[in-house]
């Protein structure tokens, strides 16, 4: 039986009381969200990694993409980073590789990754036959079952996006920012046909549940810029991802909703309701959201503030951004400051939502900074490295307090008050 | 006459007029709004520098610090980081040096600089007669008045620490973060008298207005951490500031407040919402906030979070972090770091509050984006050359696409599917 049918039957699985061990919920109550679809537990039944419980108040998880390209198809490399993203805290990994031996590039990272590895199978499908003209709806849905034959614990299915919505794009600068948003419209141009990951969805339905594979229900007609957020594309495909989640329920499968994109700060709490009522509550993934498009080179950065916003009003799950986005493939510094980046924002949002504990962290990193225990900061950084790494820097990580303002130092100022004059 | 002087004559300055024109607001509307206290023109009149606007309906501004300390006194190295701070789109800097020669270095940055200058001119007092025991009154009270001779623009006063709220601070688990408040916390409790700066206010306001000096209102009890957010300190001396500000404007002099330091993302709207409240709609300064205490090392990013939702609420000048932020004194490319992100959370919240214009600069490059047009992009990004110096780094920036997705570019398929399928 899939979680959601063990949740319905009333029965606690093992995987909802490993995720209830480490969350501020109790395992009925996780088994009652799955039921009901505000939760989801990402782990395939053929995936020997931890469950991972994304939803109702559950901590914000962060999700890493890495993966080759036709430019660059270094697998070894790849792995670094799945190592690296997991290293610093990464919830989960999308492997979106599109170059090279992208099957056995899948395997390996399964293989390797101890978190749940999630992919779009249709990336694959294209790159296999490129032309538009040749790919058939066979092809879609055949590379959604070798994904999850493979042991992916999610991926991530276009079907939301139907034929009647195309001339929604029209007034868009960006128009389809989803690569398999993107291929679909044309396909759908090219063959005059229905998406066909739409018209297959009982039969990816059939596939997910056989081994409990999650869906994550993408949004092919995200906003690419500002100016097309929360446009009537977006919402089309919303409403129609809502209905999808639905049914997935209704056959025992999980599905999580993805979302934006760039989406300007004062949008943001919108989007994440309407995903909430269209959805039924499901579990949101965000991508960022980015805040501005003027940020390449830091979008890490303005998606962590999109990405913090989102996650306090509601979103469940931080798909990260790294320096790079818009520029090309990341390298392993990039995937690591993408994914502090993201654990930022998401434990920012944990303790604005007041989640049980979270606060902790923030309160032994004030003590051991008005002690001013450098170790201690050290290992309650997001990145003790590159903490420790900044510090050395300034070839003064010898003296008790630090080079900004050498022995002028509150901390220091602070310690002679208690000491002196609070006998 | 001063601006406000000026203001309640009923007259339009040229420096009104000066900022009107890079504004969405017309010349009488400043006008007004510096009668009022909601808006401060940062110029003295020593200094040939460009006015720059703060406050009601003016876009978001960003100062960034600069300076030496003890354990590194290079004034080369500080005039490095003014170019680059200006450079890349600082508003405002501060020279907060603390080591070598404090003077000279600062006649340096006045000379350079073509924004304005802040100063926090007790430092220096403190750095001159650190001995609590011997400093005097008047020490404090004299280094305001030569910073101001010496034609900085803006200084950062402690005046609303009071003698009376320093049992407020037993609670915290930082204490006192500010340097200058904590030496004045020192100060008061050695002497057994007042703080120096609340009692010789009135003579604070006649340098200050002599040259039309603006008061940054400091925020010496502000929160180092989380747990001190929002805490009775704090909103003692806030209300405190108000008053001082209340008296500035009879005096006809220019005042705006400095707010928090580190602030949970969900107590952000009400810091904003108390400060316009307390202090009468005067311009609010803020240091981030920081939205967690644990990201040494990513501070300029936990701060952008912060600032860009105080801006979106109301906040009106944002003082950048580094990533050096409780490390040590950052280099050029952390100055050009922490001017980008606080630019980025500038932008973003100016997007938000819907000023006429704002979008334009993401729009703009999102049609670059959409025709692929690199060259374009670089010109439209924050930081330009990170940008251009990250794609190169693939290898590829010869190619049309970028090596994140390579052929498979959704731009490229938008393309293909305008040029064929929607003759």
């Amino acid at each position: 039986m899939t979680q959601i049918e063990q949740s319905l039957n009333g029965q606690i699985s093992g995987e909802m009381r490993a995720v209830a061990a480490l969350e501020p919920r109790t395992s009925e109550e996780i088994r009652a969200d799955i039921g009901n679809g505000h939760t989801v537990i990402l782990k395939s039944l053929l995936h020997d990694c931890a469950p991972v419980g994304v939803g109702k108040g559950l901590k914000i998880k962060v999700n890493a993409n890495i993966g080759t390209s036709g430019y660059n198809e270094d697998p070894e490399m790849e792995l670094k980073k799945l190592r690296a993203a997991i290293y610093y805290g990464a919830d989960a990994v999308m492997d979106l590789s599109t170059g090279g031996d992208i099957r056995a590039m899948r395997k390996a990272v399964i293989e390797e990754s101890r978190v749940p590895v999630g992919t779009v199978p249709i990336y694959e499908a294209i790159v296999r036959q490129p032309d538009v003209a040749k790919i058939t709806e066979d092809d879609f849905l055949s590379s959604v079952a070798a994904h999850i034959e493979d042991g992916v614990d999610f991926i991530t299915v276009h079907c939301g996006i139907r034929r009647e919505y195309i001339p929604l794009l029209n007034g868009r600068i960006m128009g389809v920012v989803s690569r398999g948003g993107s291929f679909l419209v044309k396909w759908m141009m090219r063959h005059g046909k229905e998406n066909p990951l739409y018209t297959g969805y009982d039969e990816i339905l059939a596939m997910a549940r056989k081994h409990d594979v999650t869906l994550s229900l993408g949004d092919g007609f995200r906003p690419g810029c500002l100016a097309d957020a929360t446009d009537a594309a977006q919402i089309a495909e919303l409403k129609t991802l809502g209905g999808l989640a639905e049914r997935a329920r209704a056959a025992g499968v999980q599905a999580m909703i993805e979302g934006p994109g760039h989406v300007p700060l004062d949008m943001i709490k919108e989007n994440i309701e309407l995903q909430k009522r269209y959805c039924g509550g499901a579990p949101f993934y965000v991508l960022g959201p980015l805040v501005t498009d003027c940020s390449p080179g830091y979008d890490h950065l303005s998606g962590a503030i999109g990405g913090a916003l989102a996650a306090w009003y509601g979103a469940d799950f931080l798909c990260y951004l790294t320096p790079m986005e818009h520029l090309g493939l990341p390298d392993v510094t990039h995937v690591v400051d993408g994914v502090i980046a993201s654990k930022i924002a998401a434990h920012a949002a944990d303790v604005a939502r007041g989640l049980p504990g979270a606060r902790g962290r923030d309160d032994a990193m004030s003590r051991a900074r008005s002690n001013l225990d450098w170790e201690g900061m050290y290992g309650l950084a997001f990145n003790p490295e590159r903490a420790r790494g900044l510090r050395r820097g300034t070839g003064r990580d010898d003296a008790e307090v630090c080079t900004m303002c050498g022995d002028f130092c509150s901390a220091k100022i602070n310690r002679e008050c208690r000491e002196r004059y609070r006998p």
